[in-house]
């Protein structure tokens, strides 16, 4: 006969290498009991057995048993208790599933196996606490009964209830021994009123029971749907880790509690954690007692604490990382019940990763890779205190990160008064228009009751740092009589409230917050970062400030200058608005002209501050109805004032307005007539930014600027067909010719596209031809790849299609490989095929995010561009893809 | 020395197939001489030549000259006239160029060279008629001066101002003998003046200079840009064409007429054509004198006539195709001057290739290539007679083929009252919903102000085979005063106007309609093509009525019936929106239990008519919010309401439907909570319309209509997920197999989904895994991949892109091979790649276009759908795409 595999792993003969074969869960136990680190012992029953379980029927045959029955006697003697035993303690076990990919909550448990009506007397006479037993005993028969005999959990709950009436009490924690007596008894009248059968009393029995229904639980319905949803393999079955339980409950030298190697909120190299004397596990979840700080232990119990904080030594050391520690102390001995990495927050993890560099722990490779480059972002602004409790109002849209609290205000003018009086306000608004903007200017953050995530309120809230929340519609904002309406109560005027632009949260009152801190680890840590990227990082920022701001954050050049922007400015608007109201094209210079100064400025700016660094700067986008009021409000505006009789005969100001809106209105705007399709309609706009942008270069230039710090490149919109390229490129060239030759200068400069249209992608190579570069505008090409538009989707079906995982997650956060990324990597062969030295880019807001700027990494784009704010989370992540993509 | 190649051909020495060195016009004279037919004897400078000359720094090299003299010598000798000659009939010849490729007007021509200060006495003398001669000699002056000398054109037309004014004439054939000696004078001096030399008097001169102006004007600026239009190579050269002048004004035996070998606007085989005795070509163009038909010329010069028939039939038999001839009589003698292939209407276009086929003239396959698809379709519709000038008033969109003619009326009520008194009304509207559709039913025909060719009317118009013009925007329709503003014109209800739905013309009163005509020449036409075509072709049809139309016109099936459609009926629209208000899923589903008998009925009718062929039914794809009224409206509606005080204090059913109307109210709907994704969230609506589906077979199975004859197809519009279509594939299989066994039948059945997204098609091989069939939505996918809102890029920016040759044409008309074609084609080879039986086919509008059907052909689809009356055009495209194919 072949020698069979082997079966039953006890604890000490297995390791964490053999995690496909013992699971998770047993492969750490094995491995920390190897480190010779106190665990309680125990065994584990192999995957390997699972899958033949499943083969044989659901049975249990020979060798797996007698190997059970074997690693049962190797526990009796290790421990010297008897399994079922009715004198001493007995052995008591716990029976877990482990499957090799983490399911949680899939999965069955039962604990305390072994109890019957023997054992749980000798149970209470050894802890003196008959109570205690009698506990432990009616959870193990409610947890095997539901388990492994499938019975109702809500039978053994209503038994329960019935119990705590009639000693009238309302917690099951308040129930006495005598109650606990009748609910074991009820319990096991109830088993065996349902099975026909008394409640197995052999531990061995209940043992092998307890493992099939292990087994067999990994093939219940909902895990079997958990593992659809996450592609894990069906046939990988799971392990059973049967465990000696341990109670910290003994005796008055006996205690149980959890504690963090290192601080998890700070990171601060100092062992952080709670324990309770005399106390089980549960005791110190429930919170009727007040655990000590684990410096107290330090002092009750000298030993033990020494012997933990080598354990804890011991274990950092093995799994070079900061652990989150249970442990329990039976009658004086330490036993480890479980360790793993523990949760930290950002700062923490900053902190503990650049330190285990520094103890030469973990490489700086290790480093990076450890840190979650979306946290990143928290920490530049302020934030809530995670330990206040807030009182939630609503949810809206999490449009702009960072937390804000100040006194409502619902228009942009009383925004600006009252921000001049020293208050801080919040600015609630239906939607916000640029007409709003001194208003966002002048407030902490911004609530919206509609739009989504690129909604005028989003996208200058982001560019300026500032907390958004958006869309938030359980919120009715009555602008006629100035209140904020949420179900059945109603907020005026001057409420203070908070609003979390991370979480989309809306919270009643002022809520503490946190400063955003910069630590010496924050930069260290990024610095690496730098050194190990291949990707450059750029910053989608408008004016000089945003530029600064972008600088200091790590940017090396501007990738997206959106012109628009200073389209809006209070000042620039009215211009922008009779040029479009102009009557013919020698009017619309003459509105043009008073822009150019403004733009002109602007410009130089910013060419100034990125000194060296390249600047794209995009030609007007979005279509001009964006620029006029919304049209419904001017109807009902414009019939008011018929109403009223007001100018009657005369053709009032706002219906010029209307007729003017009316006449640029688009089905589709975002399908419409924008971008390239404006510049090419009206060149005269495009030449005056054109005149703006080279003007500011050539001013720059007589002021001494160096011609080699100045490194511009003109970014073309929605090109879809060669022609538009070509023709507008000529306007570029010229414009730039004319205003560069007049003044003697000679400007190095690039003309490039954006790539955000489907055909772009297709007919890359020609594109290529005429383009400098390119950068993807990955926003636009998932609308129209996916043909989502984003504000709608977002509002409408996007959150359902999440939920029902029709998609794995939000294509406009990050980006869908299968489609956009196809089409992304399709443009970037054709284009380097034609041009090999195009410079490629990304200036979607996928730039700032950390799995697609691994997408970006791997294709080979040249950099990635974010708002400035994205910038550390960009730098890490972009390192982490240079580092992910070397080890493969 | 080598033997130098020969670079001048006498007519006689050419051919037809020299034709890329002697250009498309000299190959053609030389051609038509060697079928021994009367030309005017002439030679050709060949392209090489013209090539040589550029190289040779545009200097006419002395080979060159040489042969043109020998070439000269000959035509002396053949027509016994001398060049310059001051004592008979002169030798004056025409200089004009002549492409490889025609160049419309883009290349100079010279007339009666050899006309000098001698000559135009001889020729006075010859003709008897010294104003015809002066006449001659000025027009030559004037082209020569012009074209050679490069004085400009308005300095020749001032003189001739001059003379007029002095004489006090108007036109230029009213001045006399006298004026036009004074002209010849003045024009002379302007020559000696602007050059400082003498007009050139030496005819040898005149020619070496006309030839190398027509050499030179090769490269003019507009003939470069015409060739970079339309990308004809810069190297071809041109040759240049060297004819004899004849003279149909030099006796009473003299003349000139046009002829067609057959009727061009019936077919009829049987000379058509008109001519003058002692006449120049100019005087028949100029109406001056009226022409005789040809029938007198038999009777007056029969001999001529008889000759004239000869030619005619040797140019038929040769070119194997209707001609259109010049010719001239000079003296009793006979000249063709030119032929070329004849236009002709759609009828005759028909009648002359099956005629031709008849006569063993052309085969089949010619005949097919013969016809120009899209002309066929106006064969279906009224049209106005061609013969009639029309008062066109204003030009809208062609959104529905077809001529109607009738009264204004600005309501469908008014539409359904007047029709039922017997008047004939065109439905005038800004747009319309579909709460007209009853109107639209009664009218001839729809005018609207706004929307574009996918509006509302623009569709079901089209459905209805109904004459449509849209997004008129020069009309201005107030509603309010009930007339069509149209400049400073006003037009009230009852006005008649006739509008063409195949120009976009809105014509003033009525106007003569040709009724449609399908002759047994074009069903025999049709035959044939069905014989040679490999695509099938299905229509698109939404009820009974029009599934039988498509019957009629040669449908194999029906590729995409729209359910919404039946939505939008007259009686089931309230249902419908009842639906879209209801307030939870059970009152939804109270109003759709009330749609279903109404769907199954028109299920029933389809299936029934199209027994034995595919029905392709599409599950719901519009937005909600496209069955509501429109908002802004609805808004005032409300705000007036509101201002009367009606109600007060109760919510008006109006404000609830405005309310629902914002809410479902979208920024992109085409990008927005339609089709699949609609199906997904209110699963209750597909499951009615499945149902609707499934039963009305299960009825038709009932009936005892055999089971072969029902094939179904069910489409799922704008997947572009995989879950999306894996999630309704089961919703459908589930509710049918409910539905047929639940009756105990069994039904074959397809299930498959539209592709009319980017990402659908990049990810088609795994749509394919869970797809029967494809349907390309083609409109859709142009939409998306190009990003261009149809409604409003033809509104909008369109006409100015294809204008500026941006666009080389409309991508909603002709498919755009290189962006979306690409994308067609990529979805096809991945899909076949998976499943190679999978079942392709195309339903956007592109289905009926024929440069699109070739397309379709090519990359392998397995038909083509489109509305009923673009069949034929469908049917004869696919066979001339069969047939092309072959050929290469």
């Amino acid at each position: 006969m072949l020698k069979t595999e082997k079966i039953v792993y006890a604890f000490s003969e297995g390791s964490g290498e053999l995690k496909s074969l013992l699971g998770g869960k047993g492969a750490g136990l094995a491995e920390i009991t190897r480190l010779g680190l106190p665990v309680p012992p125990g065994f584990i029953i192999t995957t390997a057995a699972c899958r033949k379980y499943f083969e044989s029927g659901n049975r249990i045959w020979p060798e797996l048993e007698h190997e059970i029955r074997a690693a049962l006697a190797a526990l009796e003697r290790q421990t010297g208790r008897k399994f079922g035993d009715d004198t001493g303690i007995p052995l008591l076990l716990s029976v877990r599933s482990g499957a090799v990919i983490s399911m949680p909550g899939m999965m069955d448990t039962i604990l305390n196996l072994g109890l019957n009506h023997l054992s749980v007397e000798s149970l209470a006479a050894e802890t003196a606490n008959r109570r205690f037993a009698l506990d432990c005993y009616r959870r193990f028969i409610q947890m095997f009964a539901e388990v492994v005999l499938k019975i109702e959990h809500h039978r053994f709950e209503s038994i329960l209830e019935e119990a705590k009436k009639r000693q009238k009490v309302s917690l099951d924690s308040e129930l006495d021994e005598q109650s606990l007596q009748q609910v074991v008894e009820s319990y096991l009248a109830l088993v065996e009123q349902e099975t026909g059968q008394g409640f197995p009393s052999s531990p061995v029995e209940q043992l092998i029971y307890a493992i099939k229904a292990v087994f067999e639980s990994w093939n219940t319905p909902r895990a079997k749907v958990y593992r659809q949803v996450n592609r894990i393999p069906d046939d990988l079955g799971t392990a059973v880790n049967v465990q000696v339980m341990v109670f910290g409950n003994l005796s008055a030298d006996s205690g149980t509690g959890v504690a963090f190697t290192r601080n998890p909120s700070t990171g601060e190299n100092r062992l952080y954690g709670e324990y309770l004397l005399n106390a089980q596990g549960e005791d110190v979840v429930a919170g009727v007692r007040t655990p000590q700080s684990l410096e107290r232990l330090a002092q009750e119990m000298p030993d033990i604490y020494k012997q933990f904080q080598e354990a804890c030594r011991t274990l950092e050391e093995h799994y070079r990382d900061m652990q989150d520690i249970e442990f329990t102390i039976e009658r004086g001995k330490l036993y480890l019940l479980q360790t793993r990495t523990g949760k930290r927050t950002a700062t923490a993890a900053v902190k503990i990763a650049v330190d285990l560099v520094k103890e030469d722990l973990i490489s700086r490779e290790e480093a990076l890779l450890r840190i979650e480059p979306a946290q990143l972002e928290q920490l530049l602004h302020q934030r809530i205190d995670p330990r206040v409790v807030l009182n939630v109002l609503a949810r809206g849209l999490p449009a702009s990160p960072g937390a804000a609290t100040g006194k409502i205000v619902f228009s942009a003018d009383r925004a600006q008064a009252a921000a001049g009086e020293g208050e801080r306000v919040l600015l609630v608004r239906p939607e916000t228009t640029p007409d709003d903007i001194h208003g966002i200017i002048a407030a902490q953050g911004i609530l919206t009751s509609r739009g989504g995530m690129t909604s005028h309120a989003a996208v200058v809230a982001r560019g300026m740092g500032k907390p958004c929340v958006c869309g938030c519609e359980q919120v009715n904002i009555d602008l006629t009589r100035r209140v904020m309406v949420l179900g059945e109560r109603e907020f005026p005027e001057g409420e203070l409230i908070s609003i979390d632009g991370s979480t989309g949260k809306v919270i009643l009152g002022e809520t503490p917050l946190i400063e955003p801190s910069l630590t010496s680890e924050f930069r260290e840590l990024l610095g690496w970062a730098d050194q190990r990227r291949r990707l450059a990082v750029r910053a989608n920022a408008d004016n000089p400030s945003d530029a600064r701001k972008a600088l200091e954050l790590g940017a090396e050049g501007i990738g997206l200058c959106r012109t628009e922007h200073m389209f809006t400015s209070p000042e620039s608007l009215p211009l922008v608005q009779q040029m479009i109201l102009a009557a013919n094209s020698r009017e619309r210079n003459l509105a043009l002209e008073k822009l150019l100064p403004r733009q002109r400025e602007d410009f130089k700016g910013i060419l100034k501050e990125m000194a060296g660094f390249p600047v794209t700067i995009r030609l007007l986008d979005p279509p001009l109805h964006e620029f006029l009021p919304n049209r419904e409000d001017l109807a009902l505006e414009v019939n008011r004032l018929k109403w009223q009789g007001a100018d009657r005969g005369k053709i009032h100001p706002k219906e010029t307005l209307l007729q003017k809106a009316r006449s640029l209105a688009e089905l589709n705007p975002m399908l419409g007539h924008r971008g390239c399709r404006l510049g090419l309609a009206y060149p005269e706009i495009y030449r005056m930014q054109i005149r703006a942008i080279f003007s500011a270069a050539a001013e720059l230039l007589a002021e001494g600027f160096p011609p080699d710090k100045i490194r511009l490149e003109v970014m073309i919109p929605l090109v879809g067909h060669l022609p538009e390229l070509i023709g507008l490129r000529a306007l570029i060239e010229q414009t730039a010719k004319e205003i560069l030759e007049s003044n003697g200068y000679h400007l190095d400069y690039l003309i490039g596209t954006m790539v955000e249209l489907p055909r772009a992608c297709l007919i890359a190579d020609q594109l290529a031809t005429q383009a400098g570069f390119f950068s993807f505008g990955t926003n636009d090409l998932t609308q129209t790849t996916l043909g989502y538009s984003r504000d709608d989707a977002e509002a409408k079906f996007l959150p359902f299609y999440l939920q029902q995982k029709i998609l794995p997650q939000n294509p406009f956060m990050e980006i869908d490989r299968e489609g956009v990324g196809a089409l992304v990597n399709m443009a970037i062969e054709k284009a380097r095929r034609v041009r090999p030295d195009i410079e490629l880019g990304v200036c979607g807001e996928h730039g700032g995010d950390p799995h697609s700027i691994e997408f970006f990494h791997q294709v080979g784009l040249d950099y990635v561009s974010c708002s400035p704010y994205r910038l550390p989370v960009a730098r890490l992540a972009a390192a982490q893809a240079a580092i992910k993509k070397q080890k493969k």
